[in-house]
């Protein structure tokens, strides 16, 4: 045993022996967040007028695709038409799960049911979001992993896979990335929008949950128009767009929209109709009224930046410690870092940690069927916890990475 | 043509002069009774306590299965224990939608999902709710009409068809029905209890839609609880139970659950979880404040009945007067009256009051396939309308039941 590790596991003891317990898996806002946006509960009290701007009372049923004025706020975040927008309930992936299992039992735009296909293969860029993988395993398809750099997937692995007619969609959270924070480049969007797909049934899953969820004012990345390429190309039903306010306002209490070309609006809007004579009508006013309008959404996130900020710096910080052992993602936004350790280490990594009282994510979450096949990659999720929390965290972490780099040579 | 026919269409064509305009068809709340819920709209303001009873923030993620003082007030309303009720978004009917969904993509606890059978054939109560029936359409079901009396749907038949495995469901509103007004009898509900179908996987839909929605103080029906009766049995894994606030505090922005044996819950939980992270949490507990309990609720509901009940009266005063050639339904709750005129006639009498302004549900609406194999069902939805306005809505539809009928004689 070298000198070096002697003084990390001493290190990692001392540290063990403090009985510390934090948790860096959860993808999710902390109070202070949440504060800045209780001013979504002075927008109605029982004295206030419900009507929306189609003269409608939001307490009533109505529209099932969602107020217009919603629709709006949603067709600008999204930089899309406002009546290719449609709301859905309070979670952009109840939506993702609906729109799964609808092509699971009605098709595509007519297409045939998925159901009754021997095989449906997806293309799951990775690593990626656990909860999209999970669907498709739950739904029995075949995954297939997409390497992701810098820039995006693998486009000419996409452009290859795509030949074959049981491939049909594929994930992906192009904006500030679940989990690398990267966000796609202008080439990568635009490889997307020239693709044609052998199955008319394919449909790129565009998850944009962190969509104006920048971290540094002046060096956001900007995600090229999708939609607008697709336009370019007549291609654009080749897509479905998701956002929610989940993290904008309330996680879980926020309203939720799908984009989509007029062709897929007019079959999804069939399949609605049958579903739900309305979602929460009341909550999408609520929202327009708080959120009011794009400049005003910008302005909110600014403010969650400035609490968040500080927290993926000191992330990055730390992880400068180890930037010869482990290679890092330093996103401009969103709510994840990734980690790349020596290969073989990261479950090792994790459970030291976990040891010592610091919770991360399981090894392998990012990845079709929990398999890492490098079992390199770690998932750290900064917002919850307290900024003062982060500095312990990540001194455990790091010590972690370093004595199982050591071990790995030894 | 008769005298008698001579003056009613004279008093018709007055009546046409007049350029009145009236919905009967809509089966929602009208904007006073909405206003008896505004309170729920004082629960929270920016510095409110989001803390529910398990000690979590309602604002962020959490159980998706819903706060437990929620599953406790929905136990309440439906007199079952309340680890057996899950909550679930915004509207039974989505939940509803999802659960008929799932069967066809995953199957019912570990059956064969039903996108895998040649055909599927389901029981509907005639008249019965169009939405209900929608579904089974929109999945390809057979569906296959029951008819009702003032004791619930035909238990004799049901015995018979469950008998074939290809029958895997039922739907009903076993609590002041949709239409016709009735809450199923004792014996009904027992012999349900005692079913044995051949298909493992036949469930009842058990949509609790009206369950406190009395009209009478003093004069409230009584369903038998479903679920204690199955548990006698050993069954209990045979019913879905359905219930929601839609029409106790606002239609679209209230709460909805499910109640189920363990066994139902322990599948139906294990695709939730795959579904979304969670529903509307803080609309959960917004509800619990409001509503408090059990006894609350039930005075919430009197405000209903009080604003309610005399609409339904001028309606069957009304209807009073042409009880002699049409046979209709006197409900002691929920939201809707069924008239039976003379066969071959409803489309008509319909058609007629349209002319005269009148707007009722269509012809058929009640029925699967939208065909009602008598043309002699008619579906008032006395609630939306003002007390005002119900008086010549109902002298209107009186007028076109007598001059149908005496055309229908002519």
């Amino acid at each position: 045993m070298t000198k070096e590790l002697n003084n990390l596991l001493e290190e990692y003891n001392e540290m063990k022996a403090l009985g510390l317990s934090f948790n860096l898996s959860r993808g999710k806002p902390n109070k202070e967040q949440l504060d800045l946006s209780n001013g979504l509960l002075d927008i109605f009290d029982s004295g206030s007028d419900f009507i929306d701007e189609a003269g409608l009372d939001v307490r009533n049923y109505g529209e099932p695709t969602g107020i217009k004025e919603a629709k709006e706020l949603f067709g600008a975040i999204l930089d899309v038409p406002s009546e290719n927008v449609i709301l859905w309930g309070n979670s952009s992936l109840h939506g993702i799960f609906e729109f799964i299992s609808r092509s699971y039992t009605h098709g595509v735009n007519g297409s045939t049911p998925w159901s009754k296909l021997d095989k449906v293969k997806w293309l799951c860029p990775v690593p990626g979001y656990d909860r999209h993988f999970k669907i498709s395993e739950y739904f029995g398809m075949e995954m297939i992993n997409i390497p992701m750099d810098e820039h995006g997937p693998d486009m000419y692995m996409i452009e290859q896979y795509v030949k074959d007619p049981s491939v049909k969609g594929i994930w992906c959270v192009p904006a500030y990335s679940n989990p690398t924070g990267i966000t796609y480049s202008d080439e990568v969007v635009r490889r997307f929008a020239r693709l044609k797909p052998a199955a008319k049934d394919f449909r790129i899953y565009w998850d944009c949950a962190y969509i104006v969820h920048h971290l540094y004012n002046g060096h956001n990345d900007k995600l090229l128009n999708l939609y607008k390429e697709l336009e370019k190309n007549h291609n654009e039903d080749l897509v479905y767009i998701f956002a929610s306010t989940s993290k904008i306002t309330f996680a879980g209490s926020g309203i939720a929209a799908v984009a989509a070309s007029p062709a897929n609006i007019k079959h999804i809007s069939l399949g609605l109709g049958m579903e739900t004579i309305c979602f929460d009508r009341l909550n999408q006013l609520r929202h327009v009224r708080f959120l009011k309008d794009l400049d005003n959404v910008n302005e909110h996130m600014k403010k969650h930046a400035d609490i968040i900020r500080p927290k993926f710096e000191t992330v990055l910080k730390w992880l400068d410690t180890v930037k010869d052992i482990a290679w890092f993602t330093k996103p401009n936004g969103g709510y994840f870092v990734s980690i790349f350790v020596k290969e073989g280490t990261a479950s090792k990594v994790i459970a030291r940690c976990k040891e010592c009282g610091l919770t991360l994510t399981d090894a392998g979450c990012a990845y079709p069927y929990h398999k890492d096949p490098y079992d390199s990659h770690i998932r750290l999720a900064p917002t919850y916890l307290e900024a003062n929390e982060i500095e312990p965290a990540m001194k455990i972490l790091t010590l972690a990475i370093k004595i199982e780099y050591e071990l790995s040579n030894d």
